[in-house]
């Protein structure tokens, strides 16, 4: 056992924190500001990408000879400090979600074609995609749910259904949507849905709005939309891997994006806290400053001791993913996603407190990094949904056979 | 001891039931979505105003001859009812803050001719107001920290200063503006301040920008203003009461606003209650309905019980202003602010969570619901400034003389 | 709606004071030092009937001809003042638990000959009582799963079966025994049950040990027996109403109980803040008083406001009682069940904090009184068989039907 | 980064699994009842402790020649492991506190002399020791608080002082006491302290009573005394280090306590998880059981992902400790103080829920868990001694020089 990390990992850690420093947190200041309202990323965002290859910080989330080839124990302190800008950072790096998530199905699972025509441009940064499977009329936290159909027909594969809070696709270059629908809803549980690849301009596709979270529209990032795919036809290469893989698809991406996820969430935790800290010595209410107060000192040792205990423990999901696999990591895997956000969202909202009325407004990151938090407290399945099944793991070791 | 309504304040429920049934709900659909941009209310709130006043639900706020007459306790379960849907119901009845607390100071402490030319108007809903005291550089909870200088000079006050989340101000109708400030910076701490009326088209006074509260800019509701005062000169009549009753009108101003701002929050929560129970028959992830969850009836029941014990403790507080007063009911009045601000907001962030992703977008009220809930825990002083002066009190019985 | 008590409960309470101040509190210091190990309790209960008999003070919490003929919101806020010292006031003024539930279904549900033969001693304080329902085997929180027998054989019942956490019955004192168990398992889920009376001297009654709560055997109190009934024979007439009735009765039962738990955990968390504020004021480590340290005046406030609201809901349970009946009333005295003990036993916790060692210790009541608060969220149904029922209650409202 | 035990730690805890299987577990059912009463522990113990000889599981918790020679990483899961049985297997292995801090003390900062006259016997477990720091009359988490004085006179010291929670003080062959006390009360805050040994005989010495910890006296483990040192003289040389050093050798004390103290605590959380998971699935309230309940499954998913990260953050202090000291891991060895008692409070509280009234009884281990965890919560300084000052040094990052 040894909690340090190792050479590789401190020497990106060095040079991503140097990368920071120089290009992200200068360019945070106007970000929002230079915003046009047209779904597309800010200019920002593609200066620090030609900053961020020239640096070889670039892709560092793809394992193997796609990206930077890490392992998921040596990124995920490197995702935690992308974490502390989350608008830019992860961007600029092109390891931005849903994109990354999309990139590895299709360097896990994609077929040489799939890989030249979309995974190329997409490690190359020159389009985006988006991850369309969460439905509006359904739980979706409950893959048997899914309402969009995928039907054969003949050489083609005809899409139809509803989809909402499709992050990115908003975004004008976001040119390539990973959809998650029914082949087979007669089928085994798990085996009924596949994803299949579909081109923005096809026709029968309909992005309809933006959808918020809590007053904001993420455009800078490419939104979240609604989107209609009506009698959508694609060649039936599109399909990702075999009919029916959809679930176990889905499954396999999941693991590395919630460690992405988390350690950002890690990073944004760490960033409310050094505003926390930093508020606290220049506010002085009553005729001290907030740091004295103990209540807020509470709050800052709290926060302390919970990140610490939080980003432990998505460190050793990452290390089990390395070592001993999806599977093997399952429960850590489950176990951020539920301990994580609310872990954030906590942090934050002290951070906000200390703040007042700047807090929850546009001059501190704060209130995204809430929005944010809290966002993924319902994201990829209520925390309920996790504990539930986390739960019936713990209990199976003691049900007699 | 009675914890029954008297016969009135059954008869104005009865009333204002029908009215939120008959002409709020049914507003609330396109009630954001017709909002033009323009930082002015949608076109419902003048046609409900219209139905209110026929409706004799108008001023319910006000006790005394200006107003409906009524009493806190019989006021309370009405601003209840109101929160319930709180972008239009407030507004239609005329009971809006910060309009309501600016009436009744001017009820209480204006001159005649500042009840002619502010109050009337006000009270016709011709004309609205905002309050300015909060101040960005400062810890504004702490009301000798005001920085903004209310200067004689003359027959004129002079008044140089910088306000921020000033509600209701980008609204162009927004007439008059309550201003917070220091008259004598050198007097005994609770004399210092000064309050005083300027009109929106004084020089130097300048609107520079709306703040947002969690991505939202509140721009149907006239928005929140950051604004400059710069040598603004009005004359001293504009004084309201004497200098240095400042602090003094501002502690009046609040008891009744944070009974209104509490009981609507009651309201609030109860929409969310409602909306958590119906979404929960609905939705049947994993083969049960979510009702049937334990976890969801968990937060059902304890939102109920949490609700049911705010709602008494902000009835009991009204109760004591009516027959003890202010002072009498200081107590009471601290522990709603620190206890329904809370109550509401997890409330509600349990019904976020019943309805994942759509929970915090733009289709539902909750995202709004909660945002107004999250800032009521810091608006007009964080919670923490309100606990330790409750705790003072508490301890105070115990001292040795 | 008013919030004042009226003038008999004033006149009680200032009677029920000055009693306290006079006998309960100076008893207190060597209440447990004096008992004697013989499951009986100490001489200062005796001797304070007496005194209480002569104040007027005596059988409180029994409405109608055979008590003082309180309602239940009269009573309330004395027995508030009783579970300020909990371990002595109730027993001082016959209005302890189990037995005041006891004389209640004796009072309500009793033939002339159990009244004569039980209610009358126990109304005198001659005798004391215990209520057999718990059950080591099974979850008792489900009546239906009451294993137990009491099965009619000619002119009498013979029971069978085991309890355990019977309060009051080490007392060799405790001479009458209301066995709940099923005369009919084959009836409808809640007609099953029956109530009967045993006879502490009936042979095939066992009292095998006392039970522990957190390490006390609460033996001044009577303990809490483990028992057995192994074909114990009581005459037919011992039977408590009709056979199948025991469910009714037991929820007849459990209303005003609820209602006396509830007040006496209010005055409970009264003392424990009590204690918290005056400790704060005189331990000082780190060269100032507890009591100016913010984390403590948080405690404090907060205590306080719990408190207060927790009491609101009491009361109102108490007068809904008394208006609308135990149906009527339902989702209150759920709601009570659910919100005070966990409010008490957080004060409490807070309390013991502020004692550090001591806190946990025999030098002051704090111990007993978390034990106590504690034991209560699990006592008559765990909160979450509440808080389910609760919650199916709210859902009802928006089934469709 | 590794995860992963070395492979000493994974053969001792092969070994240390089967002896809890073999010798502890079957030892719990009469410890307690096989208590005799005379503050002296169940000879089970001293069965126990030749079996643990000779298994080689003795004395695992001290460093060097000593010892077993293990670091702070490797014993830590050990400590967990006993913790799983915390009255019976830490004695068993003369791992038990306040004897592991007294010898490691002693094995640090004694002479010769006294490691010949009271190290060799105590690691021997042929005599047990106490350490007397709490006062019942101050504060004594500030340690200038200290009221005890210890004056030289000639050869000698004199020691004058009340102590009250002694643990182990109570038992018969507890021989040896560390007293702390102030040498020299003017000088700086922190030198102010030394620590004296003090033989049980030794005249003005008056072991006056038992303190409780919520109803229990903690007999079978030696108690928890209240004493008296009345002008207790002893020779010079028993003054363990300098004059002035006792602050600066508390300090050296508490890193490794803490540690052990921390993964006891977790391994009782994991005892209490197992037996609500056995718990949850044998009891059928309502026709399903338990473990099927959402509440139930919430509880147990809380559970795991709060002690995996409890049990990451103590493993990481214990690797801070050994590889860069006392003093680089202060923050994490108070993180674990702050963290890991609250933890194990949660998750024995959600046992005792899911057995009712048993679980605050004597039948189960749990009671008796809760209150261990609950009295480390105060145990050497409350949590929020703590947390102000881990506050204070995260703080200090961001003070200007």
């Amino acid at each position: 056992m040894d909690f340090a990390f190792d050479e590789k990992t401190e020497d990106y850690r060095k040079r991503l924190l140097a990368f920071m420093d120089e290009w992200v947190y200068p360019a945070e200041e106007d970000f929002h500001a230079s915003y046009a309202g047209d779904w597309a990323p800010p200019p920002a965002v593609a200066r620090l990408q030609e900053k961020a290859k020239l640096a070889g910080l670039w892709n560092l989330f793809l394992p193997g000879e796609h990206g930077a080839g890490l392992t998921n124990l040596q990124y995920a302190p490197l995702a935690e400090l992308t974490g502390r800008s989350p608008s830019i950072a992860p961007a600029a790096l092109n390891c931005s979600a849903p994109d990354t998530g999309n990139m590895e199905v299709l360097a896990q699972f994609g077929s040489p074609e799939q890989q030249e025509r979309w995974l190329r441009p997409l490690l190359d940064g020159t389009i985006r995609s988006a991850f369309a499977m969460t439905e509006p009329q359904v739980a979706s936290s409950d893959a048997t749910n899914i309402g969009t159909r995928i039907a054969r027909e003949g050489d083609e594969y005809v899409i139809t259904g509803r989809k909402f809070y499709i992050s990115g696709a908003m975004n004008p270059n976001c040119q390539i949507f990973i959809v998650m629908g029914k082949t087979d809803p007669g089928a085994a549980r798990h085996v009924q849905q596949s994803m299949i690849l579909v081109p923005r301009d096809t026709p029968g596709l309909t992005i309809e709005r933006g959808m918020e979270v809590f007053g904001y529209d993420d455009g800078d990032h490419g939104g979240h939309a609604e989107m209609i795919f009506d009698g959508v036809r694609v060649p039936a290469g599109n399909l990702i891997g075999e009919e029916g893989s959809g679930f176990a698809i889905s499954q396999a991406r999941l693991g590395p994006g919630r460690i992405h996820h988390c350690m950002r969430l890690i990073g944004m935790a760490e960033r409310a806290l050094e505003l926390m800290c930093t508020r606290s010595l220049s506010r002085t209410p009553f005729g001290k400053p907030l740091a004295d107060q103990g209540v807020v000192q509470e709050w800052i040792a709290e926060s302390r001791v919970r990140i610490e205990q939080a980003r432990l423990l998505v460190l050793k999901a990452a290390w089990l993913m390395d070592t001993v696999g999806n599977k093997g990591a399952h429960t850590e895997i489950q176990a951020i996603k539920i301990a994580v956000p609310a872990t954030t969202e906590w942090v934050v909202d002290k951070a906000i407190q200390t703040y007042g009325a700047a807090g929850v407004g546009q001059d501190t990151p704060l209130a995204r990094l809430w929005a944010a938090a809290r966002t993924l407290r319902l994201a990829d399945g209520p925390d309920e949904v996790h504990k539930r099944s986390l739960a019936r793991r713990e209990l199976a070791a003691y049900r007699t056979p």
